[in-house]
């Protein structure tokens, strides 16, 4: 199976120099008064991290019992956590998605089934084994950007199974709709990293009942959560930072459509019904197009490492306006270029 | 096996306004260089971490290839992923010592096989079962402070057997003598936490053969060391900051002289031959004079939580020469108090 790079990721595309649309973090920085607060705690370094603060303000903003919460260093901790502290018979993930999920299983030495779905419905959830007891989902999907309806994913739920929703990029969705948290056999992921510019600092957390989160704990190295990212989720779970998270996500749907109109005036397909901060696109020649991208200052994502896509796909992060002009009119430029070259 | 809380660390002694000696981190905040380089890295902290520069750094400091370095998001996470990588059939933890690698290997499922040093020959090194595949050995050892000579770690190497040595307190022993880095069949374990107070960042780095770090990398999470945390250890590896260890090292040697006359003029036991920032001493009634210290004001470790250790033991952080006349006017005052109560 081992017929897809998995290992690789958005920020291996991104170059000295390129405007980056490869990865799918929003701020170029992170805000003022999170760098602020991350500024005071350096003077803190000395103590062992604490969770404490972050654990029960993550429990705050979800409405949720803090023994059902575990901060974790980044979401992609938690996908090893969960490949290591299950016993899967038969783990199924649904792709095309993220490919740590898959990539975490395998390290743990558990096969994987893989449910592809399928372009041709918009990526519509479909039908994952009777027998499997561990599924893995992303909502909205990376890098599919579909928005699954809540129903349609606890329609999966079954007695002895767990289900884990990938929730990575849902605060980037207007009053994040379709969120699973909090409900019997689901494991909800969530990470602080897209939204508030901070993917260096690895900072996510676990939604889940409590036996799951239990045995997360039970195989989560000591101290695995650094003091600056328990900080930053103390600080990006205040009422204030989640209506400036709603703004941005609202702002973000704006600059999607944006994206997505200038693509379609271009001719390029874009797939499914695009909920997250990135869109899926489909085109014959699509790596030489990325390539040319790149020879002209931009970076976009390759599709064909994802199971399920091919050389055909590229996903584009949504970027401001000024700067998805510029890279329309790179991408124009490129079209006609190879256009009057295929008539020369 | 639970008959020791392995999962006590000396972080939760401490409390709100108490002198610290219960924790081994040296710097009280870190140093201006370092909190300047943390600080210029906050505006980069949108991009996902990248640890090559710190791997190459390490591998300089080290003289080793590249390709022998495994950075990691502190000490703690390497014995997590040593006990995620290895199915040992026979793994010993040789005891006292740190619990966290017996912690991990618990976790892992692996049962852990015992070797207890005596205090009553200074904690040598015993044997080890030939049958052994994997062995934890820690040196200088916390909560010992006794550092094996390399010659006696180089004799427990076998076909067929990795040799892991915690050397998370080696950088506090002037010249950094007794090292095994770069020995065949051995790991290294290091930290930058201790020497340039900065436990919050969780910043440390494995040094092992090819195949081994390859395993080990192949088990980590990706992004698992965050940016902030290779900054630290690029900056920790310059020969400029090398150089400061070794003075605060040496520094360190005279505050422990000091602290073990203190004690010995007291009249309590310092066990070993202490080498590394701390010492270990035992008396009767230790647990009553731990309390008594609490409320006077001075956090110390209590050692019953150590296999091969019990409530007569304690351990203490060698602090500058001011804290430690503090710390042992309260220890005298507290026997006299207790000498006055039994003469009454």
């Amino acid at each position: 199976m081992a017929d897809y790079d998995l290992w690789h990721h958005g920020d291996r595309e991104v170059g000295e120099g390129l405007v980056d649309l490869a990865v799918n973090v929003r701020l170029p920085v992170p805000p003022a008064w999170l760098r602020a607060k991350l500024a005071a705690a350096l003077d803190d370094l000395a103590a062992y991290p604490d969770v404490t603060a972050a654990t029960a303000a993550v429990a705050a903003r979800h409405s949720l019992p803090e023994s059902q919460v575990l901060v974790t260093s980044g979401a992609a901790e938690a996908f090893t956590l969960l490949a290591t502290a299950s016993r899967p018979s038969h783990a199924v993930v649904v792709h095309p998605q993220f490919t740590e999920p898959e990539a975490a299983l395998r390290a743990a030495g558990h096969p994987v089934h893989r449910v592809l779905l399928s372009p041709d419905d918009g990526f519509r959830l479909g039908d994952v084994p009777e027998e499997a007891d561990l599924v893995f989902v992303g909502n909205p999907t990376n890098p599919t950007s579909v928005l699954h309806p809540a129903a349609d994913l606890l329609a999966l739920g079954r007695p002895g199974r767990l289900v884990v929703v990938d929730e990575a990029f849902l605060d980037a969705v207007p009053g994040e709709t379709e969120s699973v948290a909090g409900q019997p056999g689901f494991a909800v992921l969530r990470s602080l990293t897209k939204t508030w510019g901070i993917a260096g600092l690895r900072a996510g957390y676990v939604l889940a009942g409590e036996s799951v989160v239990d045995g997360l704990r039970a195989v989560q190295p000591p101290w695995s959560v650094s003091s600056l990212a328990a900080v930053a989720v103390v600080a990006c779970c205040r009422p204030a930072a989640l209506e400036e998270a709603e703004k941005l996500a609202v702002a973000a749907e704006a600059d999607r459509e944006y994206l997505v109109s200038g693509l379609t005036a271009l001719g390029v397909e874009v797939l499914g019904e695009p909920r997250g901060p990135f869109v899926l696109v489909r085109l014959p020649g699509a790596d030489g197009v990325r390539e040319r991208l790149r020879e002209n200052g931009f970076a976009v994502r390759r599709g064909d490492t994802f199971p399920g896509l091919d050389a055909r796909y590229l996903r584009i992060a949504v970027r401001d306006r000024e700067t998805v002009d510029r890279f329309l009119a790179a991408w124009q430029e490129i079209s006609s270029r190879s256009a009057a070259w295929l008539e020369e």
